[in-house]
């Protein structure tokens, strides 16, 4: 059910004819409220891609009553022409549903560089139909090397949360990343949603770095039509909030593109959270520990290397390192054999521990194989 | 020759039993003066390796009579019996040369975590015979995955410069990168060949990114001899070294660990030097990218998406991106068609135009292949 499973939603999914295999391309998902109120964070990416630039002006004033998303092509850097498809697209969304343009959130992705073809874009919207039961057409046609659709719902006393998430590639956040849509019948303002959505997409998708690579377009959306008429605390709001973004990121790692192992970065003992996430991204990127973990190689060395080149405080003198359990590093120095460890199941958890205070950090990404090279050496072509 | 092509120097390489190949794996080069004026530069990874620590006092009076290097093992994070390999090692080369064990500079390269066996260096070093035809085989016995040894020569009116270098993955450097040795017969005090090395190495080898994973054990080593008689300018003199070190970061360019394409990112137009080189750096380590140009797929795209996520001045919709001469983003919009590019060449020369102000900057890196996952899937197993 994904975005309709909160009451007060109706949304849709269709193919236009984007993408070359015929699959569905266009979701649309309508807010029914009685409240519009929603929040939304984006790429912190300075190319930003046309939908970017026109959803950062519809969330000004907390208030949306639908959004359009299409795989096929991420309008970016596509110049003003790009930007007037993305405008149009909305229009034509607002007229479709009566709401104002004003109100309608875009969202693309796809390849960079190529201009969205807008007749396609528009006879799609106006042949739509969207019902209560359309979140999980919505799902499949915001696919892109997805090999599968991701959904979520949260229940709670009266009131819940759907979602929708993409992404496969490019995965390495800078607010938020990919695409995502949030929807809940909770009746809260908007500034509470936004604060609700920072603190679960700081600790969630933000934590998520696949392959290094951040977006030109990525959005994380959250909707609130009130329908249930119940307002949880802020406390319980953000929690439940964390409980469906860490639920769609983790679908995202388990499904990122080519990789063969899910990587489980924890740093404790930090001085900082900032310190932890900064050392669990510096492993996350190192392409040579990465490559070991798809060979089932625990060549904890490459950890240490990456932990080397941050700013983090520690003493490579006094550190730890962890990997499925068996402490191959104790003090900086080799501890237990590294034959003990099994790399076979696609699970790998690593723990570093600091040694300086209590701050921890959980990063998570996957290995680098085969497959990844393969599926991204042929992307544009 | 390399290392001993100018005048005043020795060298020899040797098999040990280091490598389980059984091929050369200890290298010994020492200046036979008159002068013994020395520079290092290290690797900026916060996690040393054990030769780097003594390195770090040997050439804190800038006198070096001789170098030891072995690969087959970094001697990284072996903790207190490490250090105490590496001083032993120094200790028996001192002897044999009958010079200051506090003068001779230690490298060492290969798996982090293991321990070197001190029994087979001892009888290794106690074995060598150094000749002045020596350079060759020194620069054989300091390969690890490199597929070729790297030597340069640099000849001036009656002075010269030889160089050895090896390293084909863990290539980003943080001041210096991989082992690299460079031996002169000119007339130069310590400051002066400080300070032609820090800028040389600036401009090669912390250019060179090719799968932005910094070692624990770089070292470049520049030795004087002085046999030359001959006081070059410091102008003169830097120049050379620049010659040279460009050279070796081209060979180690070309020989990196799976490699298929060796691609130039040339950055102008910014605001500074620092930003063209954080631009390029930033475009070398998208893997993204890079698996794009394995495929031969000219995916400009991402080139852009990688720009996006620095800090350098620059306007998103006026950007200049061409690639070997085709130029596919014209003022942040589509520009020539991708279908123009041939990707076929080894050679890939990517063009950054951030039309902002004079600054420039060149950064060299590799695609992302195949054989790179495959070779780094299994170099501890």
């Amino acid at each position: 059910m994904s975005v309709t499973h909160p009451q007060g939603f109706s949304a849709t999914g269709l193919a236009i004819g984007l993408k070359s295999s015929g699959n569905a391309d266009l979701a649309l998902v309508q807010n029914l409220g009685p409240s519009t109120a929603a929040a939304v964070v984006f790429t912190s990416n300075r190319a930003k891609a046309n939908p970017i630039i026109w959803s950062q002006q519809v969330i000004a004033d907390g208030v949306v009553s639908a959004i359009v998303l299409n795989s096929g092509g991420a309008n970016c850097y596509t110049g003003s022409r790009g930007f007037q498809v993305t405008h149009a697209t909305a229009e034509a969304v607002a007229a479709k549903l009566s709401v104002s343009a004003g109100d309608v959130l875009v969202c693309s992705t796809g390849l960079i560089g190529d201009q969205l073809p807008l007749d396609k874009l528009l006879t799609g919207i106006h042949a739509a139909t969207l019902s209560v039961e359309g979140g999980a057409d919505a799902a499949l046609a915001i696919m892109t090397t997805d090999s599968r659709p991701k959904t979520a719902i949260v229940d709670r006393d009266g009131w819940s949360l759907g979602g929708m998430a993409k992404g496969a590639g490019m995965l390495a956040p800078g607010l938020a990343t990919m695409l995502v849509v949030i929807t809940t019948d909770a009746n809260l303002p908007s500034a509470a949603l936004d604060a609700a959505l920072r603190e679960a997409t700081r600790v969630s998708f933000d934590r998520l770095d696949s392959d290094g690579c951040m977006s030109t377009n990525d959005q994380v959306s959250l909707l609130a039509s009130g329908a249930s008429g119940i307002a949880p605390t802020q406390a319980e709001f953000t929690a439940a909030v964390i409980e469906i973004c860490r639920n769609l990121a983790l679908q995202l790692q388990g499904d990122a593109e080519g990789a063969s192992h899910d990587i489980t970065i924890e740093t404790v003992g930090a001085r900082s959270e900032d310190d932890a996430v900064e050392v669990g991204r510096s492993v996350a990127r190192n392409n040579l520990f990465k490559a070991a973990v798809f060979g089932n190689d625990p060549n904890w060395g490459r950890v240490l290397a990456a932990v080397g080149t941050t700013q983090a405080e520690f003493d490579p003198y006094d550190i730890d390192v962890s990997i499925n359990g068996v402490m191959v590093c104790r003090s900086g120095e080799p501890g237990e054999s590294r034959d003990l460890i099994d790399l076979t199941p696609r699970a790998v958890h690593v723990l570093i521990d600091l040694k300086v205070a209590d701050a921890t950090a959980t990063v998570l990404t996957n290995d680098l194989t085969h497959d990844y090279v393969h599926e991204n050496s042929a992307y544009a072509s």
